[in-house]
């Protein structure tokens, strides 16, 4: 080849003009919690002797305890097997599919969901993705709690829909500011986002709390996402209550998988389910913005879809009581073990979901910065991965997940005492 | 409840402000392949005594001819039943599966691709999402393929980023139209999109012609989106290159999958490859841009992902000759039969992929509108499902997918040749 001919060199590619700093895209994808905990995992001293504790996803998959029951695992051998489910499904998802689950979601409602009603998901995740894309018009906002789950801010972000937060508030059981709910909303407000049982709280919002939402929801003129990826994940005093029971007051579209019930997070299987007993939805045509938008985006695999029926049918109630009782245990484990420590300090016992909030209070830790300080010193000291609250908006917070071995947890919270034992200010020992 | 308190009826509901007239949304999400489908499959006559034939889809799976390898089952229900790959994957996928991707792609490369130029999606559909979100900018455009995929207008009109039409020239073998590709290139355009093994033409380019495709691409400064989901259905006398084969040339994203080339549409396992030996993508950190979106989008099942090294190794060419023996036939009975109709017209015999476009002479067609009339009739009157151009930007084409057991395919040749019959103009007869 002659020199100057041919080479790739001599050409200006106009791909090379570099995206503008703060570019919606490069800033909707660096929140994102594998992001932060890609940070803090770096900092871990990979020569060191002990193996690393991660206590930072919500992912308890790792541990043996946490499987998911053989049965679903039965059920997707099945649906590959017959042969019968190796193309592509419908953008909405295969009806029987979308029937299992409109039952199963209407075992805890005083309505009964259609299969019309669902649309099947890759997680809920793309659940979520479906939502914020359907509902991002020009120059209005939704309301999302803080904390709360980044995807929401990664994904308002890339669809230029404003984000503006309201409150959870520690010392009331993270429940909802509701007033400040009222002075965030205005006629641009499209829909207000609530996390029940809460990542990263560990909170169960209460009937009486749910209805307030409701209330004011619809005071406001505004519909409600309920993520209620952690369903049925309730193991303190407060029973889940899905947000559909309060949707003849106002409309609650339903987000959530079985990637958390059924221990399954990667198997990307989600669901949206309109929840919408008056119709309204169905009047503003959501329904087929919803479908209009799924028609250009991907679909969970068609034999995981084909076997979501007997997935459902056949997962008894033992199953779902072992997993409610270890979260049980290592959630009091947890919060009893945090009690003990200077320097953190636990708000509100964790009810629900497989995630605590814990506060550093930097007073007594010395040359501790802030929250991501102190995540990749523990990181980097003891081999122990946590969530740096600020990646969900609460700075000198820390989010602990608790779901895992209780030798492990344990183990795990020794090193955060050792921790902040060692980094403890001198006044404060 | 008291009447007209807590009522949803009383409640403006913010969310039914109808979203204006061509939004992009709905627009987008319109002009799908299976919508356009819909249509005309809504035209059968139900209560027809004879069943539908399918010629509308890029799917075979129907068919027991067209089924995956068992080793491909066989490897995903290993993967499944290790019980190691339940939980989330990293966002670009799991190493094992980029690494197999990479150097199955790299065997028909004159250098080798490494596991971190390949990203895993979910099917191909989702690597075009994630490369148009990629590159779509304000104020860009981007060349594509007429007739193309339309899921690439979907997801640029989604995104905001101007598509540019060149031709495929049915009479020099549905080749690009290059001059025209100079003319409609300018400072903004950021990438073509080149479609080989062509949906929907049948076409498999020679090397010189993607030579001359590289040659230009990189004389206009543009990166070339080479769609190879096909990859490999190559059935006449022209083999498959892989655009990559021009990577020193040009920049080349490749974007593929496992769909077609093993029979699993509804699997969902493709992939970004960045084929970049110059290094000019990753100078402009599309590397980068692609693994934020990926941050924010969905992954693949993770059992699926962890099967493909299986899927790939144990695949052997027995398997992929009797798919190409099967296609090579039903494209020979198709071309042939088609010739024997008056009324349709295939200028160029199909050698790759699963489809062929076919020319409406509607001056010898009694009462037939334009492609969508002539489809839905042929639904309504004949039960067989065929693709109207006009979905591809073709009016007046109609799309047929041959990849069908021998006797089906004769069946509805048989059918589209009474209806042609049926409708001749007289004078014509
Ligand atoms: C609040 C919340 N919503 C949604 C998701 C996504 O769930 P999935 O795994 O089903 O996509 C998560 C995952 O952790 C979550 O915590
Ligand atoms: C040209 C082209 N690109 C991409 C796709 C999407 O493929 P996948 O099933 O892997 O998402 C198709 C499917 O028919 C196609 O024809």
């Amino acid at each position: 080849m002659e020199a100057g001919n041919g080479g790739a060199g001599a050409t200006r590619w106009r791909i090379s003009r570099p995206p503008a700093n703060g570019a919606p895209l490069a800033d909707a994808g660096s929140m994102s919690i594998r992001t932060v905990l890609g940070r803090v995992i770096s900092s871990v001293d990979a020569s060191g002797p002990r193996p690393v504790l991660a206590l930072g996803s919500g992912d308890p998959t790792a541990s043996a305890c946490y499987r998911p029951p053989p049965e679903a695992e039965d059920a997707i051998v099945e649906a590959l097997r017959s042969r019968e489910h190796n193309g592509y499904s419908p953008t909405v998802g295969v009806l029987p599919a979308r029937r299992a689950i409109a039952e199963y979601l209407s075992l805890d409602l005083p309505y009964q969901l259609s299969p019309d009603d669902i649309y099947l998901t890759s997680g809920c995740c793309q659940a979520i993705d479906v939502m914020i894309s359907v509902l991002a018009q020009p120059g209005s906002n939704i309301l999302l709690p803080k904390p709360g789950f980044p995807l929401y801010e990664s994904r308002t972000m890339f669809s230029n829909l404003e984000a503006r937060h309201f409150n959870l508030i520690p010392d009331r059981g993270w429940e909802a500011d509701l007033e400040s709910v009222e002075s965030l909303a205005d006629e641009n407000t499209v829909a207000m986002v609530i996390i029940n049982p809460s990542n990263p709280c560990g909170s169960v919002y209460s009937h009486d709390h749910l209805a307030k939402i409701a209330e004011i929801a619809k005071k406001l003129g505004i519909i409600i996402i309920a993520d209620e990826v952690y369903d049925h994940l309730a193991f303190g005093n407060m029973p889940f209550i899905p947000m559909g029971v309060f949707a003849d007051v106002v409309p609650v579209i339903t987000v959530g998988s079985i990637s958390k019930r059924w221990l399954v997070p990667g198997w990307r299987l989600g669901w949206i389910a309109t929840c919408d007993p008056n119709g309204i939805l169905k009047e503003a045509k959501v329904d087929k913005s919803i479908e209009n938008y799924i028609n250009i985006t991907n679909d969970p695999a068609t034999f995981i879809q084909a076997a979501v029926p007997q997935i459902i049918a056949n997962t008894n109630d033992d199953y779902f009581n072992k997993i409610l009782n270890l979260l049980r245990n290592s959630a009091d484990l947890c919060y009893g073990k945090i009690k003990e420590i200077r320097g953190i300090k636990c708000p509100h016992k964790p009810e629900g979901s497989m995630f605590v909030m814990v506060k550093l209070d930097l007073s007594c830790l010395d040359d501790i910065q802030d929250d991501l300080d102190f995540c990749c010193r523990l990181a980097k000291e003891e081999s122990v991965i946590v969530l740096p609250g600020s990646a969900l908006g609460m700075k000198d917070w820390i989010r602990i997940t608790f779901a895992m071995d209780v030798s492990t947890l344990e183990n795990a919270l020794e090193r955060i005492k050792s921790f902040c034992q060692r980094h403890a200010k001198l006044e404060a020992q």
